[in-house]
Order: C-alpha cells, then structure tokens, then sequence
C-alpha cells in the first residue's frame, strides 16, 4: 500500500473585481468576484515543496485584472473562457483551470425621472453565477444564478403524503410557498447569446413558480427544468436546489381570531431542501466540473 | 456605597412577521421583523426573581402577530405606534414602549408581461426601518433605512487634506464613491404620510448623492440631509451613517497597461466610515429614544 | 429656521491588525480589529467640501499599524489609550478621539504534549473589545466582551409572571437557559490592570450564570453587575446585554417518548432580549461615549 | 429527445438539535445541526404532484428528535447510521439516505477551580461534520472538521515559484502562514472508535502544520494527509480544503520603522485557495456521496 495525491487544484478565491466603460457620459458597471483555479502536474509542490511549476495565485489576480482592462468584460461566461484559455494554452504546465464567477446587478439611479449616466444602486438579492472549465477534453460552461427570492401566497399545496409513526403534519390544500433558489445549467456549447439566455431562463423560472398550482415544491422544480429545456437548446440539463422556507400560519384561535391565510410565521430553521436534476436523454455526458458546480451527489 | 439598577427594558427581538391582505385575487404583502421592549417598575424581578410585573416576550410576539391580523399592517411606523401605544396603555406596569421594525420590500413577479396577482420577488438590499417609543413624556417616532448601497464611477474627489507624518494618501480629483447608507430620521409629529414620506426621503438622497460633484463623503452627506429638512416639514433631524467602501484602482503598470478609472478592486476592510447628524436649529431636543436608534456618540 | 450640522466624527473602522512579538523562539501574538474616530471642527468639510482639516482616514489606519510596532500592542485598552492620545494631542484640529478594538483570543496548538512556540489555534468564540474617548473632559474607558455563549441545562425557571388575554406561554420550573452575552464595564480611571481585571469579569459571571438557581434572565444579569461591581473597585457601571437563546423541549408525546428535559430544538429567531445596567449609586456621570458603547436608550 | 428527471433527493435540512443526559447531578450535552435526505423512486412527486410515496420532511425532522431520546446521541457518526438506515430499512418506497450533521464543542465551566456540573460555555469555531450515505451498495461514513483556524508566525516561506508576464509577486522565507482548515476523511468500514479517531486527526492534523518547515500550504496539506493515513488504518482517504488567509507585512518604512515579521495587516479576500485529496492506492473506490461530501470537482 502506498500514499498518493488524487485531485487537486489551486487557486485564488474572491477577487472582488469592478469594472467600468467610460466612452462617453454614459458609463457603464460589471461587478463579479472572480475565483480561478489550476490543475495540472503539481506533485512536486506537495510532496517535495518544488514550486518551479506553481503560477501563484498571486498572478491569477493580476491576470484576472489585466485582463478586464485588456479584454474587456462583457459576459461573465465569456470572461471565465478568456481566463481560463489564456491558462491552459499560455501557462506551460498548467493543463486545466476552473473560472467561477459571481455578478452582482446594479440599476441606474433615476433623478428627476431619467435614468443617471454614472450612479447605481445594487439591484436585488440574485447571484448571477458562472462557472467555466477548460482542459484536455473540452470547454464546459456552467451559467446559474443563486439566492433568487421567490414567494407566492396561495397556489401551494401539500397533501396525500406517506405517513409513518413519526408524521404528525397535517395536510394543507392553501400554503404560502416561498424558496431562496439556486439553480445551474449545463451548455452543450459555448456558441451561446449568454445575456439573452441569462435573461429567459430567469423569466420561464419565475413564470412557473408564479402559475402553477403547485402540489410540492418538487413539482414546481420540474416545471422550471422543463420549461427552460424545451425553451433553450443550448441548455442540456440543468440542477435546481431549494430551500423550502416554511411560512407558519400563526395560531390567533386563543386570542379569538381566524387566521385564514393571513398571518405568517417566517422560520429560518430547519427547512425544507429539494435537490433536483433535469435532463435532456440525449445530453452528452457531463464532466466532473459539472457534477462539482451543480453540487451533485 | 450601593449598588443599584439603572436604565432597563426586555422584549421580544426579531419576530418574523408576513402579512397577506387577500381580499381578492390580487393579494398584498408587508414582510417586516418585529422588535418589542418595555420599561417600568421591574426591579423586582432584577433582584428577587419575582415576575408578577413581568409580561412575558411570549406575550408580546403574540400580540404582534395578533395585532397583525386585527389591526391590519400597512405603515410601519403606524404598525409600531399601534403596538406601543397598546403595552403603554393597556398592561398595567408598563410605563414605556419600544417597537423597533424592519420592513423588507417585494417586487410582484412579471408573468407575460403582467404583474401577477399573489407572486412576488425579493427587491433590492435595502430595509426600511422604524423607531417607535411611547412613554410618559410622549411618542416619538424615527423613520429610516440601511443597506442602500450606492455607487457612482466618478463626480467624487479627496484632496487638499490635511497631512502628518503618517499619510501616504495621494490626492484624487476622479475616484469611485460607494457606500451602504444607513439612515435615520426624526419626525416632529405622528400625523404623517409614512409611506409618501418614505419615499421621498429616499428620492432625495440619491438624487444628491448622484448629482453633487462630491468633495468629501462628508459633503455628500450634508447635501443629503439638507435637501430632506427642506423638503420635508416633517422631519426636524437626520442622522447619516455611511461607509466609505474604497474601490482601489488596480495598478496595472506592471503589465503595460494603463488603468483610466476602469478597473478596480472593491476592498471589504479596512472601510472609511463618516457620521453626521443634520437637524433644524429649531428642533425639539430628541429624548434618549432618538439617540439610541441613531446610535449617537 | 436654520439647518445646521450636529454631532459627526469619522475615521477608518475594521483595520484586522496582528502583532506578533517574536524577541526569542517563543512566539506571542495579539490579534485585533481597530476602529478609530476623530471629532473636532470638521464643518467646512461638510458644508464647503474643505479639507484642510481632515487627517485622511488612510493616514488614521497607517497611524494604528505604526503604533503597533512602535508602542507595541499589549492590553487593548492602553492601545485605545495611546492612539486616542496621539490624535487629540498630535493633530492640530483634532478635539476628540474614540477608538474601539475587538481582540480575538488563541491559543498554543499542544504537540507532542507541549505547547508550540509559534503556533496557534482560534479560541473559542467571545471577542474581548475596548472602547476609549479622550477629549477636553478626560479620559473615558470602557471594557467589554461580546458573544461570550453560555448554557446551562437546569436551574432556571420562570413562573409567576404576569399573565394578559395574548398570554399563552405556559409557567417552568427546570428549563434551559443559555445566552450570548454582550457586557460592557465602565472604569472610574486608567490606572488600571487591564488584563487581569477583564479575566476577573469574566470568571465571575461565569460564576454567577452557574450557580445562581435563576429565577428569571433578568435576575441572573443583576447578579453578574453586581458580583463584578462588588469585588472590583474600578468598575463603576455595567452594562449587560443578553438574549434569552431559547432552547424548546420538543414533543415527542405523539410518538409514546417522554421528555424529561432531554431533547431540545434550539431556536433562531425570535428570541428574548434582556438589557440592563447596574451601577454605583456614587459613580461619576457617564458621558456620551458610554451610552453609545453601552447601546443604551 | 425527452426531457428526464436526474439525480435527486430532499430532506430537511439544518435541525438544530440539543440533547443533555441527566441522568445524576452531572450533565452531558451534544449539540448537533442535522440534515437529512432521502432518495428512491420520486418521479410522481415530481411530474404529477403525486407526494404518495413521499415522507414529510417534517417527519424526518420529528424522526431526528425522536430517536434522540430513543436510541440516544453518543457519536455523531453513530447516530448518522442510526438514522439513514431507519430510513431505507423502515420506510417502504426509500432507497437511500444520507443524513449530514455539524457537532459544536462546549467545554464546562469552571467554577472555583472545579468543573460545573451543568452549565458550559461554547468552545473554540472549528465544527465537526459527519456524513453518512446508507443505500444499496452499502454504508458509507465520512468523518470531518471544518473552520479549524490555524496560524503561525514563521516556519513558512513561499519561492522558487514560476514566473509569467502577470507575475508581481516577492519571493519570501518567512511569513505568516493561517488557515481555515476544511478537512473530509472517508472510511473503509463502520466499525471504528469514531471518538477516539476523532480526536486523532485532529491532534495529528495541528502537528504537522505546527512542526513542517513549509515550502507551500500544498506541502502542509500532503503532511497532514500522510500523517493521518499512516496513523489510521480505518481512513483510507482525505479531502482537504485550506484557505491561504493571506496575513501581508505592513509597510511601516515611510514611517522610519522596520518591521521584521512583527505587524501584519490581515485581508479578507482575495485568499488563496488549495484542495487537495490524498488516499492510499488501494482505497476501494469512492462512491457519489463522498465525492459530493469532500466538494470534489
């Protein structure tokens, strides 16, 4: 028996990077926290401390930043494909590297009704996401979002469930369904309208959560899969994980009042947790970046 | 020598609270987190453990929610008063209320094109905010907000400061401002449009953080609070607390690349931070409520 | 009317500092988050955008790095005390000065049964601060630890309370009580023994949270100010801030399991809040930089 | 083409658990987060709403507490298996479960020098992790720590590494080096001291980051795996994941002071980031579960 080192990488984690256009009196803002990660023959950095083929993580945030100014930064996917071409193809031992980038959203100020050309604010909780692998194999491009805050106040229910020596819930046919979304997709390509795609996967998520009679939060998960995969060909599978933020109708019967859908509790914990992949049946199979970024067990 | 009690209050923080109105198909929300604390004669159970004074917490968080239902919860600041005004007037020992609300706002999901009717998104970072304090000697109420994160690429400089042997700062006539604004706001009266007033007082503060060629946070904040005061009659004293949340220009030099005002690094800390307080020189003196939710020096 | 500026100061909040002293191959480290603030004559700089009177909030941070190395870093309040002094003495606008620390305590990693010379381990999770304020009235110190967590699985009760129509809490003799304890003592002087005073503090209302048979929080808190304010001449005034972190026993009637004390879900939000302060009956007044250290209303 | 339902499972997630034994005057706490997921045939929950052979996640919760005070709470691990094999053995349509739990440390308070029969405070940040995957192909156990923060002040250097156009980066051969260490260890078997094993990485763990001579944190890590696996015949592989919490040297040079290693700013992000596995070459293989515990990508 001996000892070895299985997968690994490195890299650096979280740099908070903001880039502005400022061609005229209109600039414009691109906010993301950019992580990069490298892998490649790296044994004798840990068995031995040998870092003659470690590119620091250092100069993955000077890269990171150099290339913002120098290519510019439209679509985070695109961003992450630069990033992680440029190592694979430009750093000689490095033969995979992972780009996972966040996007923050911001809207202009409006001041006396028009929109101003170079104040924001911070726009909504939502995480666009992104995470970019490039090796050997291939180039796969993961686009998501997290922390899509969701609500609706009736079209839930829950009922008809298993029940064991340990089920005390009742039924309900009337709930206030609400879910903190995170949700990932897989490309099949990277010839891809990012923005554009970004834009409707979000709207199709949002219009079957708004509109479906909803009879578990499951099957509201796989209505957002499908719509989006029938809508999107580029999309070929996509991982949806949501919190069930339990809304607890409060009991007003000892003070004499009726409660009828009224009066809500909001619980921070435990929550409810559903873990879904949907697919196309003719998706090419995914890499490990895939199963990494999705969360997948 | 003795030692003695001094200034108390107990209560029930952060109550999670959601209100529905469904009075028809087109439902309203109100998401608030509700905090209750009460004064008065409670020494005893400080020093001997009797409790028979002492409303329980349990109590009052009922009471918030059973007020949510019989009262209706549309302004917070009314919201407050309500519940205030109820502990003071109606529980025998207690001399003293303080309701302190977070309110967080909601955007109706878009469906085809249309508002829908019961879903809704979490909007924007930003909490609404209400003080109410209802003692012997009167109501008091503070409006406020947090979390409004702003930021502008340019119109902001810092030079011309004052230097010891300890700056190394250079001088800037172009930079990036940012800031997480944090804000309270004293009313004169309780006979006010809350929710107009609220959204004015926003108005306004983007408008001069967007438009004031800055050249100091500091001055920033002054305009601020000097457009509300004389716009609004209402309110007699603002109290602005805003980071300075540096975005530091990414030296690029070293890569041949020149670095106009469009590439930077957001730094989380250290953060400058400025405090001020700007009030009418004819205001009523604030009682202690006002300075704790100011949280003044 | 007029609009005029009220109470401001600024300065550079959250410098993470880390000294080590490294004279021999034992190692010692403090590790510290400093916020300093400057007060003074500071209105040009808000109503004209002037300067000159402004020390940068850049050079306050370099201050704090300096003093570390030149003054060295040992109890976090005669750190408080030296920058403090150096600002107000030092810098020709400057009034007023408050610093506040927080202190983050580790300790030796144990190989091979010794304790190592120049490794660490975090420890625990209380975060031990400090408050000073020198200006033209004197010296003003305030120590302090937040989130200190504490349990205990009996000896408190709470029972006798008063009881109105939204009283539904049923009465206890054995319960949970745990908290995470934010406390704050307000010296008389500075002519004190920094670090063995606050273990003292801290020894003592741990005592005091042990071994008194608690008839409600509030009793507990009176017990803690007044074990520490007995033994410890220095101390004038506490402040003891403590929400009631409540631990429910769980249910498990439905399932033919009884609970006698022994499985507890530990509840989030909402939770008490119990604030208090106990004082010397002859103790100088606190000034404003206490009330605002001390949360007080 | 069909759109299909992938991996998938739900549960309830973060139940925050609290069991004391009392059984004499001196009391034992565990205090756990506990998540819970089951995984079997679904699909009708998904595509029809039909929840038939779905079980409550508010069951699974009650299960948690229940067997809490049934089958007691000693090892982490042990009541993982407890549980997910309650799930797959007793409730009909479930086919696997994985059940994923947090432990936090409290250490007895110390009451005139002796140890407090009931009544403890919270103990260091690290956390314990557990996560057990019972299902067809067997039992699987992963034992873990997380947020483990460790520092030294010298013993580190960082050179030799390679060089591009982006690279700024000094040599050093002596810095800070501190982590907050994330550690997996997968074992072969479920007949294993999980206390005693436990305590043994950990110890083994602190060692070698405190004795190594360290080239690079890849070095440090490869240390602590192979000291681990060498010691611990039941582990048979490790997943590491350490933060680079980069502490930098503070320039005190433009204030005429040296600083030799003695004052360090410490930055929050961007941070270094190593993940590395390190396994024995027979090690059957891994199963999704303890890739998807150990983050592996």
């Amino acid at each position: 028996m001996a000892i070895i080192l299985g997968d690994n990488q490195y890299g650096k984690a979280e740099s908070r990077l903001v880039r502005f256009v400022r061609d005229g009196p209109r600039h414009e803002i691109r906010d993301v926290n950019v992580t990069t990660a490298l892998r490649g023959p790296f044994e004798p950095a840990y068995l031995h401390g040998d870092q003659s083929a470690v590119l620091p993580t250092d100069t993955q945030k000077n890269t990171a930043f150099a290339f913002a100014k120098s290519k510019g930064l439209e679509a985070v996917e695109d961003f992450g494909l630069e990033l992680a071409r440029h190592f694979v193809d430009d750093v000689g031992p490095v033969t995979g590297a992972r780009i996972e980038i966040e996007q923050y959203e911001w809207q202009r100020a409006v001041v006396d009704g028009e929109e101003h050309d170079h104040t924001w604010l911070r726009k909504g909780q939502e995480v666009r996401t992104a995470a970019v692998t490039v090796d050997e194999t291939g180039e796969y491009v993961v686009g998501g979002l997290k922390d899509l805050v969701l609500l609706k106040s009736t079209g839930s229910e829950f009922a008809g469930f298993l029940k064991d020596e340990f089920t005390t819930l009742p039924e309900t046919h009337d709930r206030v369904m609400a879910t903190a979304l995170d949700a990932k997709w897989r490309f099949a390509s990277t010839d891809v309208d990012w923005e554009a795609t970004y834009a409707d996967v979000k709207r199709l998520m949002v219009r079957e959560f708004a509109t479906l009679q909803s009879l578990a939060l499951q099957q509201t998960l796989w209505h957002m899969g499908t719509a989006v995969l029938e809508a999107i060909p580029s999309i070929v599978e996509m991982r949806l994980t949501a919190p069930n933020k339990h809304h607890f109708a409060y009991d007003l019967s000892p003070f004499g009042l009726d409660n009828p859908g009224e009066v809500f509790w909001a619980a921070d914990r435990p929550y409810g947790l559903i873990e879904a992949t949907v697919l196309r049946d003719d998706a090419p199979p995914a890499n490990d970046a895939w199963r990494a970024s999705a969360g997948l067990a």
